[in-house]
């Protein structure tokens, strides 16, 4: 199975030439987001950081980099069809704007439970959504009788090679402008833009590791590492929602084989990382992309002195419920 | 008095060479801060919006400039003597940025009911901050005791020619990487912001005309203009709190001659716009900064299609005490 995997991964030409072709090919779809620094971070990181702000991507968050990347690799009939997701957030909004980017159609599984405010920006966008019970059995069979309905293909948010090359050109980016970069550290949630980070600091990287920061209330790719397998949680409460999910058979092995170490952090560590950020890089991010940081603080010792490269993964929060 | 300021103004070299050296000056001093832009915010104004996010300038606003320039131009004799203020603001924490950035004395005079978080501020970098009364005339005589005593400069924060000159090079970075633009709107507050933006947009700009956004509760520029003579407020309660203060001599006859028109918004249209800036833009910025933006809303009519610079001035915010 691993074997395969792996095999699939290269056969599904995740190399340095496809990547940059792939970063080509999106390029007109997506914001070169701004990359910032803080003197103060630094000072408190005693080490030179450089953040990576895919909350200013369009839509708000890196998912529209694999978003766009998976759609535009779709045949001309599978187009036609167009493509479905079972999401609540971020990835719902970059498929409805991926696909209206280039003409198709997206239909959208929401749990009927989903915030308005969610559902009104996939509809911004132009999904369309199906609002079912709120399972995941329920979101899947609803996804697979759109399949089987409407021929249209469906899109997972992170277990997919498409999704994990698009997410790797944030980082691509990242290593253009600053080529000596060292560490470069994401969120761990599903596994895709973990997975496409390593890919891009393995290829693009001079000597540079990838780390992963994942909440210790939902540590299962810090487990899966351990163990070889994919793990699962048996609860989820952590205020990064968007780092519940687990890894999958696709981007698993890629992880076991780029990503050098995985560091889980508190939810108190995850809220004191967000607002340092909020507060002095200005900026406004989701809990999901305090998680970095939080872990680069979390370890200092060991970045003492590092270039450091943090992804910030997204910006589309609830101004109404804050945590502090 | 109106003629001999011009002709101070003039004197004190506010032209094109003038200004391309006060940028060359400090440009050691100041980040060239990030321009954003918002396809959903171009479509709510039916126009094309560029963010210059002094937000993200060191120390959080883009009184880093005028600040830093002041100092740079003190004689050597003057610099020994250190500089003297008296703002509970952003201000204050420019100038004492500034001056351990050139390796001088910062005196700050504060009220002593400032918010602890301004003072420690302040602190950290590394201003000497003498606490006073809070009164106007408490402030002013307290920094008048310093000057005598210490024989440190008084920097004012809106009223100085090198303040407004230093204030200009945001708008020139602005028209640098946006030569088309139109039309660029600041806000009014002490003036020196708005009349460093006016004459970057005169020398700079390809007819780019300037237009102010001030809190219809703090008026007293838009009556100015009108009176040709400076107005004050009666009262200033306003959420804009970056915004209450008056005109100067110095600044009053630049915006007379090159500022177009001044805009006055309600607290709701301030407040609405703010939130607006956050959400859509993923920034965090000063009630002050979405003046300009809610004054372009407000006028949209008269601004359809074109293409606007807009300042975002600050990030400094309390995030435990915001207006949603």
């Amino acid at each position: 199975m691993l074997y395969f995997t792996l095999n699939y991964y290269f056969y599904k030409m995740a190399n340095k030439q496809a990547l940059l072709q792939t970063h080509q090919q999106i390029k007109p779809y997506i914001h070169q987001t701004a990359i910032l620094s803080s003197t103060l971070l630094n000072e408190m990181a005693e080490a030179e950081l450089f953040f990576k702000c895919e909350n200013f991507q369009r839509m708000g968050a890196f998912k529209m980099r694999g978003a766009i990347n998976a759609i535009i690799n779709l045949t001309e009939a599978q187009k036609q069809r167009g493509v479905v997701t079972h999401s609540s957030g971020n990835f719902a909004q970059a498929v409805s704007l991926s696909a209206r980017s280039v003409g198709i159609k997206a239909y959208i599984v929401m749990p009927k439970n989903a915030p308005l405010v969610k559902q009104q920006a996939v509809q911004s966008y132009g999904g369309a959504i199906t609002l079912c019970e709120p399972t995941l059995q329920a979101r899947e069979l609803t996804a697979q009788d759109i399949v089987q309905k409407t021929g249209a293909t469906f899109l997972h948010p992170s277990n997919d090679m498409d999704v994990i090359m698009g997410n790797a050109t944030a980082t691509m980016e990242l290593l253009e402008e600053h080529p000596k970069l060292e560490i470069v550290v994401a969120p761990v949630g599903g596994g895709g833009l973990i997975a496409g980070t390593a890919l891009a600091a393995h290829f693009f990287g001079n000597n540079c590791t990838t780390i992963g920061g994942e909440p210790a209330n939902v540590d299962d790719a810090y487990r899966s590492l351990q163990s070889g397998t994919i793990e699962t949680n048996e609860t989820a409460n952590t205020i990064a929602d968007g780092l519940k999910t687990n890894l999958g058979d696709i981007n698993f092995p890629i992880i076991q084989q780029h990503v050098k170490a995985i560091i889980t952090v508190s939810e108190e560590e995850i809220k004191q990382a967000m607002r340092l950020i909020w507060e002095r890089l200005k900026i406004i991010c989701e809990p999901s992309c305090a998680v970095p940081f939080a872990a680069l603080l979390k370890e200092k010792a060991s970045f003492k002195n590092k270039q450091l490269g943090i992804i910030i993964t997204g910006g589309n929060v609830d101004l109404g419920n804050l945590p502090f």
